[in-house]
């Protein structure tokens, strides 16, 4: 059963809405979910009893969750922190989109869907397109023209329909909601299913750790569904008895695109309408986060904070964490220069325990990389 | 204590030697090694009791192993098999490499090397740059000036000096022995360590299937080291009393590119001296195989067979696979070309449990993926 954050309307799963007819976001009643690992199933699939399917034994999976816990030193320019990144590129598509989308398919497969359309960034397109496959769902997948050739390449590989929009990120969505006046619109940030998948990350980084919380949990954050997928999985355990601890939970945006950080920084409740500039961080380039609000709370009550990085300081991370043998995309490496910032400022202690999260693959920004490379940013 | 394969002569691991003064290649006496794993460690590190390192808990590591074991139907044309698929391009570089790279590195880190030379078709090439730089040694890597786009940039971004040899991919191999003449030669065709990380891709297939060894196994072979990785590791559970039986081992070459297939064939004991052709399959375009003739005869051994697929077989099963949300580099496909052969001419029921090993990520090769679906081989 679902709910509209706005309303409080309770609809039906098999109403196939992707939002509320009061123009709200639905979500999982999750009330009733309770963290109980069942080692004998894989990947994300061990958490069934968190995850808003009818048959968690049958999934649409390729394989997703379960990635490393990776330790590193992070040398922040006036010392060194041990921390643990939380290494989610290496997922079936490339990136932790995987986690939300294999559930948000299993969910529409058992629901009878035959036909899809998502707009995304690229991540996000790249594994509905996955899943869809996976499940033999026909989809549109709309990503914006600037999107790196290799998520292209990938998505039109899975079989999907790859159209590539000109213009900002913000006109892909329109052209995908015009889309969506015939066919059902799966989008991954209005979906209720989608949040549930990702939050398993927060489970496995507590299990991983031997039963132990961090301190702290840094992640990229543009429409901020890291953000909540921790706090989501941080609280489903507080709730089921096995920890009391949650962690700080802190978002990192692009200066160049930071809604949520303006509104932190300025003391507000709700994404700031901002001046959007390019990045190289193009995976959290949403200006207007459609959950803002619920993030900006979410931050607060964890007792984190935003913080808002330039594109040098990104791309400063992105070569120091490839000299240390991780190779991620840009939007990931925004995360630690994040972390460079809140241990210079103080905020996170070295000695605390702090895990960051690597949401993409450097594999899919090859050409991003390759002129990044060439002309980096100053 | 490492030994030389064709003179018996027995050398120490601090001599640092590539290969016997005999021109043989050197192994590790793993009699000793025992199957017992430690699930308090993460990824290959939990078989530590089967890895010559000193300190394995103190790997030099980026999260290799554990990959998922993830289910696939297989449409062989004449029928469906239910297959598994061990989803190996999910190691933290994007190919198997890593599990044999990462055992290698901590190793050559404990003896204190500072500075090592490989060459590489481009996936041991980067998990070599990559686990070079998380230990803080130098290296320089010699690829194919053919290696796919995304591979060179990868290997660069890691802080290796990449250098591009035009030709095959044995001229490859002679500059880079050439500059090993003043470096160590770090090949991981010739390693002893090495083997010893790949084999840990057969302990976990055995324990991700609740200790059932398969029926079949199938490879793509170029080096063979994948054939001589599950017979290792299957061999090793077998010697620990945990299982009796062990699996028939299927390696797969590009018909291009098939010293080992004719010599099956043609029922000889040692690789044929080929004509090579270019072939998609560019992870296993190898015309020498360094163990070559210990693969034929481990193949011989498990009860299985070599095959040879055509390019275009290669290709059609790279988007068959990709229509089921599994994005893999052309090398991959060829496992399951292979398995289609096999399934048609009998020799493997679709009954039977069978796995099939996707080396490497989709995402190294997109510049290859674009050209070929422009270009499909005929």
């Amino acid at each position: 059963m679902l709910y509209c954050e706005k309303c409080g309307q309770k609809v039906a799963d098999e109403a196939l809405l992707w939002r509320c007819e009061c123009g709200g976001a639905l979500a999982c009643d999750d009330t009733g979910f309770n963290f109980n690992p069942n080692p004998k199933l894989p990947g994300i699939w061990r958490y069934a009893s968190s995850l808003p399917v009818a048959c968690p034994e049958t999934p649409v999976t390729l394989g997703e969750g379960m990635t490393p816990l990776a330790e590193c030193i992070w040398d922040y320019g006036r010392g060194k922190a041990a921390v643990k990144c939380k290494f989610d590129a290496l997922n079936p598509t490339g990136s932790y989109k995987d986690r939300g989308i294999a559930v948000q398919i299993t969910r529409l497969k058992e629901l009878g869907l035959k036909k899809l359309v998502e707009d995304s960034s690229g991540n996000a397109g790249a594994a509905m397109a996955a899943y869809s496959a996976a499940a033999g769902i026909e989809c549109d997948i709309f990503v914006p023209a600037y999107t790196s050739e290799g998520k292209c390449v990938q998505i039109a590989a899975y079989g999907a329909n790859l159209r590539r929009i000109p213009g900002t990120r913000e006109t892909t969505t329109i052209a995908a909601e015009k889309a969506a006046e015939s066919v059902y619109y799966a989008s991954h940030n209005w979906n209720p299913y989608f949040p549930q998948g990702i939050k398993t990350y927060a489970f496995e980084i507590f299990e991983q750790a031997a039963g132990v919380a961090p301190d702290n949990i840094i992640v990229p954050a543009g429409q901020g569904s890291l953000v909540n997928g921790a706090w989501k999985g941080f609280t489903e355990i507080a709730r089921s008895g096995k920890s009391s601890a949650t962690p700080r939970i802190f978002g990192v945006q692009s200066a160049n695109c930071a809604p949520l950080y303006e509104a932190w920084a300025h003391g507000e409740d709700k994404p700031r309408v901002i001046d959007k500039k390019d990045t190289i961080a193009e995976g959290i380039a949403s200006a207007s986060p459609v959950h803002g609000e619920a993030v900006l709370k979410t931050v607060r009550e964890s007792g984190g904070s935003f913080v808002a990085v330039s594109e040098k300081e990104i791309w400063e991370s992105f070569t120091r964490l490839a000299s240390m043998g991780f190779y991620v995309e840009p939007t990931s490496a925004a995360a630690f220069a994040g972390l460079t910032t809140l241990l210079r400022e103080g905020t996170i202690k070295p000695d605390e325990y702090t895990v960051v999260f690597l949401s993409g693959s450097g594999l899919k920004a090859t050409d991003k990389i390759m002129q990044l490379r060439a002309n980096p940013p100053e």
